[in-house]
């Protein structure tokens, strides 16, 4: 459609396997909302993943895939512990808070990350009817800074929230990038440590708009298929979600497609990252890389290719890969960078 | 995936068609979140049918169009007039009343369709703050009973609701079905007779999950980007929404699958009318086909067909055609009911 | 303020037992919320009345302990069937809906009272999500027509109720009338016959605005500390709405309120009985007469006395006496009645 | 009923003319509703106060001033931003995000006051439909801390407020206090510096519980009479709530009452401020006194009197006084902290 940019990884396309996967599944009549073949089995696929006993509805976004989480945890007067910048909290347009009543309570991030000094902070003694009451803690997977939460990290986080009386959840919308990196399987950073409700995106990683609810406590799911369809989310023809997912994870898919994005990042990182006036100023451990650019190199990159100013005051940008952005995109956009920033005489 | 069945135009595939705009649109990037060429492009496909100044927003599913549009026109102590069974009243897990807060005044149906007699009795004179304040007539078209508004019957409901100050929504999940019967096109149905806002259902209509939100009074639509992110429905990768329709209203595709829908279901009740034990029991002027049969041979058809009991109690089921019924579907079905039926022994 | 009208139980004034009470508690300070020594005496009083393990919540207003009951016991996706002309579906300006996202079910009453047979009409098999699941049976006793259920009445809605896994609400907004023509204690009318959670009304009874929300079912109150605060009604100077239960339970205040109220009723019907164009269209168990009368009368007899037109229709009229209508203020618009009447030629 | 503390004014009692005022209506019946003449005259004295044009609306709670005031302003999109600390982000267990669905935007206070530099950084520039919008900004005076703003310092927040297209809310819980202070009318806090849309208390200033919402921008008042019967404030016996603001607004009364808490303040202040081991910590400008206490005196003072630690990582107690309040009481309870204060050997 357009040349490759640098905005997100959901301006990318769809994997070719994906496409294959839908239009395999494209004739025909099928039980509707979910009662369908193809939809046992990308289950199936999932849990072979997760875990045999994760239940798992799809959904077609990750807004929604968080925000039904939400509401299959809470009750309107308690509140969700949150990084400030989770996606949750700031990209959401506040759908949490309008959806289940309840209350956000952020916590600065260190480096995109909670901390659970941060987080024991904001947690209560005792019940107070005057103030909401902390039921869930959220944590994002990659983190919206690209960095990633290691198994130790999340376990110790997990603890803190569980002997709190709080359930976990994850905002995994780049779940596979987080893995991919760690070389660690999905279980591993979520059944494995305890996360109680994971949100799974497939969109961000080569799928057409596919992202999933897993409940590890199945409890929580109980009225879920009504959350679900209440919160707008019962997709008729599910079989094409689910054949997202069935392409995705068939033969790890999902894998390859996250290594390449993330190994497009490093790429780029390397690239751009002994320039004079460029500053990369996060560990680049997912698909983005945060870096500080002379205003007028922005100015004249984004003529060219989209991206996002992160931080217009500091001047610092973010940069996005996919499982579509290629060696040669990378390259191209690296040289131009060098470009740009010698251009305007660097710092 | 499995054979035809006739429980609905939501268990049919997807057209080959809108397969193939989705396959030509999934290489490459483009922007998120509706600001790309494909999107602007269905944008004004719409537009060309349903009068150039409609607003046009998408959405995946119908029960999003219909609940968001609510959203768009009610302040929370606001109701909505409806026909006793109409989608919004009954088949949507109450998400009306959950997201906008209002309440529903559902009036009984005559054939499926609302009388302008049974709505009046609902309206109300002058300010009265413990009784909802009736904001919004909701029609569907065709209708729950596979029965079509004469454009004189919209017209009539639309100048009691606009007389006493109501909005009016159409739920136009199957309007393509209503306008193929009528010869008459959208504008006709919608704008023409002074709808506000329209759901337009592509997905039962050959698409994969496509619908619009189309608003006629454009100051309604003033804050939709916002209501559509917040109400879990804003896609990020649009275009493959936007795509759905390109192909569907490009050239006319929408009227053809819904001519063959329809005839599929003229078909369907031509055959079995005359069969003695069978009672039609709705005009068929979509494409549903309602009828009575003996219990006996309900059961012993849905051991091979998928359908619904519409009513238990007078044994009454409803049969559904889709773009992709087949003639020889039909001929086959009607064939399983004429022998079910005969063996049953008849009513 | 003006003189004594017919309009409702709730233009009544205040008892001076009430009165005192709060008079007496005026001076001095005292923990607040709830948390001082008259709000638990007269809690103590409640149970004392209700049941040893009755779990009790004052808020101010009859609509609030309708509503927060409601979020007690039901989820977004689950409803309530109640009598179409319940207070809570009629005149309470959608406020459930509102605040819980729950739909109402409403049934047609049969002289104010739900009926078992058209109750479990209501009822569903099986989960499906597509409808909301009923979860709450909500009966008013007395009824909206002054009508009484007797306790085997109440405990066969009970028994269905809980049957098909609902709860059991009774807005008990003239509960004391009710028990005052049954000569039962409270008891018999609630706890006995199995009711979940009572919304148990002291304003129309001599208070000044005091209600209550009283849990049989003490897990259902787990987190109503919480939900009467975000639902508005955590009263800081609780000790004030505490003074007036305290007062009214203290020495059976309430049951000679109620006493009289309703003989000044039944002494109205008895005064125009017999009157050549008036019909009493309601058994007169409570404290309101329903009844017919020529539109010409009712228009003289609105220039003197307030009252409302139940239907216009009918010309069916509502007058209601109050702890505080006295013999002679019955007598005076008795007369006023007839005369009305006899002017207008009767019937 | 106890001793007097310095928790907080709102366990303070009710003033004898507002008890008067009550006992002077309770006999007779009256328009319920606020249909009845002694609010309609309630009203006229807070317009006299606050100008002709104003609207005003009686509710029994200062949350549900605050939230239903929030309800006026904001569609769910919309967002509030006020200090971290005021009631509406802390104290209201999340009540305007449960009522209204939108977002708060909390700023971290100077001394409780918002200050203009903090709320620009969170104002946004053009529309973006993943962030919520800032509609509203929310202004506590006094303040949480017993602060004052200036007219000044109001005016310059109202400025920044309504060139950002935002309206201005105040919670006015105590504004009776700041005026006192200030020596300046109610008007010239409010209307005359451009506040929209007031919250003013009247529980914490004598009053046995009523509040009042203050529309000067008339259009957000609009549909307001629906908003708090939804919002389940609408109160039966409103004579009752009006009958208090009758007493307190009739000759001056409400200033006196503010006039004597503040002076109780400044008293104590006085009395501790040279203690050793005693540090003032905030201004003592309205009701309130924080100061810094040894954790050990702390401890035995609440043993004879009941107030909070405010923050107990700073051993930082909070002292409020009311309008009940003795100089005799201040007095012994400022010979108690100086005894306890040397008994534990100072800081």
């Amino acid at each position: 459609m357009t040349e490759t940019d640098f905005a997100s990884d959901n301006t990318a396309g769809v994997h070719p396997a994906v496409l294959q996967a839908i239009a395999a599944a494209h004739r025909g009549h099928a039980p509707a909302y979910g009662d369908d073949e193809l939809t046992a089995r990308a289950v199936e696929r999932l849990r072979a993943e997760l875990g045999a006993d994760a239940e798992v509805f799809f959904v077609w976004a990750g807004t929604a895939a968080n925000v039904l989480s939400m509401q299959a945890m809470l009750a309107p007067h308690q509140a969700v512990i949150c990084a400030d910048l989770a996606h949750l909290n700031v990209d959401e347009c506040g759908a949490t808070e309008r959806f289940t009543g309840s209350k956000l309570l952020p916590v600065p991030s260190r480096g995109g990350k909670l901390h659970p000094d941060d987080v024991r902070a904001r947690m209560r003694r005792g019940p107070f009817p005057h103030h909401v009451e902390p039921k869930v803690l959220s944590v994002t997977q990659a983190t919206e800074y690209g960095t990633v939460y290691t198994p130790g990290e999340l376990a110790d986080l997990v603890e803190l929230a569980h002997a709190n009386g709080l359930r976990v959840h994850m905002d995994g919308a780049r779940l596979a990038n987080a893995a991919a990196t760690l070389e660690l399987p999905l279980r591993a950073l979520t059944a494995d440590v305890g996360v109680d409700v994971l949100s799974l995106g497939a969109t961000k990683n080569g799928a057409l708009g596919a992202e999933a609810v897993v409940f590890f406590d199945r409890a929580l799911a109980r009225d879920f298929a009504y959350v679900r369809k209440q919160g707008l989310h019962l997709a008729s023809k599910m079989r094409f979600i689910a054949a997202q997912f069935d392409a995705l994870f068939a033969e790890g898919l999902w894998l390859r497609c996250a290594c390449h994005a993330n190994a497009m990042a490093r790429r780029l990182a390397e690239r751009v990252a002994g320039v004079d006036g460029v500053t990369i100023t996060q560990p680049v451990e997912a698909n983005a890389v945060f870096a500080i650019v002379p205003p007028e190199a922005v100015q004249q990159l984004q003529r060219r290719f989209r991206f996002y100013v992160w931080d217009e005051d500091r001047s610092e940008v973010r940069w996005m890969t996919a499982f579509d952005t290629s060696e040669a995109d990378v390259d191209a956009f690296a040289a131009a960078i060098r470009q740009a920033v010698s251009a305007s005489g660097g710092r």
